[in-house]
């Protein structure tokens, strides 16, 4: 009798993920999977988007947490299509997450899906949600260290948010070497550098258009 | 024939860490597993607590990151007990790593061992390491939210840090709030508000001092 073998956890993840990608590609929305440490602004982000965008496009959120609505709440003042995933302990979002997830949205209605995972830089760049590119963001008061000591996240990021930018005044932290490390470990990676507290998000939300169109 | 049964893989760890504990006992040296996200603000804080200790406490650092020594670097300019383990896209340190960083230190040459965990909300959490205490380390520019958002690291911390108070004036942040959501989940947790950026760490060297007299 041949003995019946576990795969990799992360192959179901991966075939959940395909599936993911296919049912994205068949309503033609684009779908970013958004990773950044605690507090670093992606809500503040989102909320941003969301009202800056809405006479041209429709953006739906995915937002993980491990716990509590306080970020769907924000994001549901300026969109219909957010839905919350309360991860328990799970410090990521997985494929199986975001296919519930979607479950409750409405693709047919959107143009950009942003999901937005659970705040950590480690854990959830290992993991494919079927999005068609990762973001990697970064904000200024965490200091200038943090893409060297997260190499993994910039390698799988297709864009670099720096936000907070209204803080170098107040915090200690050297522009230039984290342009510079960003750039080291991976060279045509775009950075844009970013104030959502000042409303400083224009470079974004040309990305994102240019994404779409 | 019985089947042989892989157990848990924590308990691998458990019995390691119970090893380090005793290990730790031997040698009457208190262990704190600082636990924070990326920037909070751990490697500065136990920078300016080298320096201000020295007379009094011999203080050793093992520093978990994912990659580089930046932080050890930082450390080791006050310290000669300092021990950088690199997890690679590890996103926590488990018993081995810190039995591992331990048999590099003269534990006979330390009162205090601070265990710098990964920059990281949630999966630090989840391991014994063999320390006495947990402590949880926020900072302002993270948002009042972030206890809310992690209410497992504030049931499983003996003293929770709130860093960047200077910030105050600068970001939004609710200190009602946060120290609410803190009390709501952990009654009789201790709560201190530090500026390591202004060297206002007073509330914090005397907490250490009282837990190794």
């Amino acid at each position: 009798m041949k003995v019946p073998v576990v795969e990799n956890v992360l192959k179901l993840n991966d075939e959940l993920a395909a599936m993911n990608r296919r049912h994205f590609a068949q309503h033609g929305v684009f779908v970013l999977d958004l990773i950044g440490s605690p507090g670093c602004g992606k809500t503040a982000l989102l909320e941003a988007t969301l009202q800056r965008v809405k006479s041209d496009l429709r953006v739906g959120v995915l937002v993980g947490d491990l716990a509590t609505t306080r970020d769907a709440d924000r994001l549901a003042r300026w969109s219909n299509q957010v839905v919350q995933i309360n991860t328990g302990k799970g410090c990521h979002l997985d494929a199986n997450q975001v296919r519930q997830g979607v479950a409750r949205l409405d693709l047919a209605a959107l143009d950009v899906l942003v999901i937005e995972n659970v705040g950590n830089l480690i854990c959830p760049v290992g993991f494919d949600l079927g999005q068609h590119l990762k973001v990697g963001m970064f904000s200024v008061p965490e200091g200038d260290d943090k893409p060297a000591k997260h190499p993994h996240l910039v390698h799988a990021a297709s864009l670099v948010l720096l936000n907070k930018t209204d803080l170098l005044p107040h915090v200690p932290f050297n522009l230039e070497q984290f342009r510079e490390d960003v750039r080291r470990l991976n060279a045509d990676l775009p950075l844009l550098e970013l104030s959502v507290a000042r409303g400083d998000i224009d470079g974004w939300l040309d990305w994102l258009r240019s994404q779409v169109a």
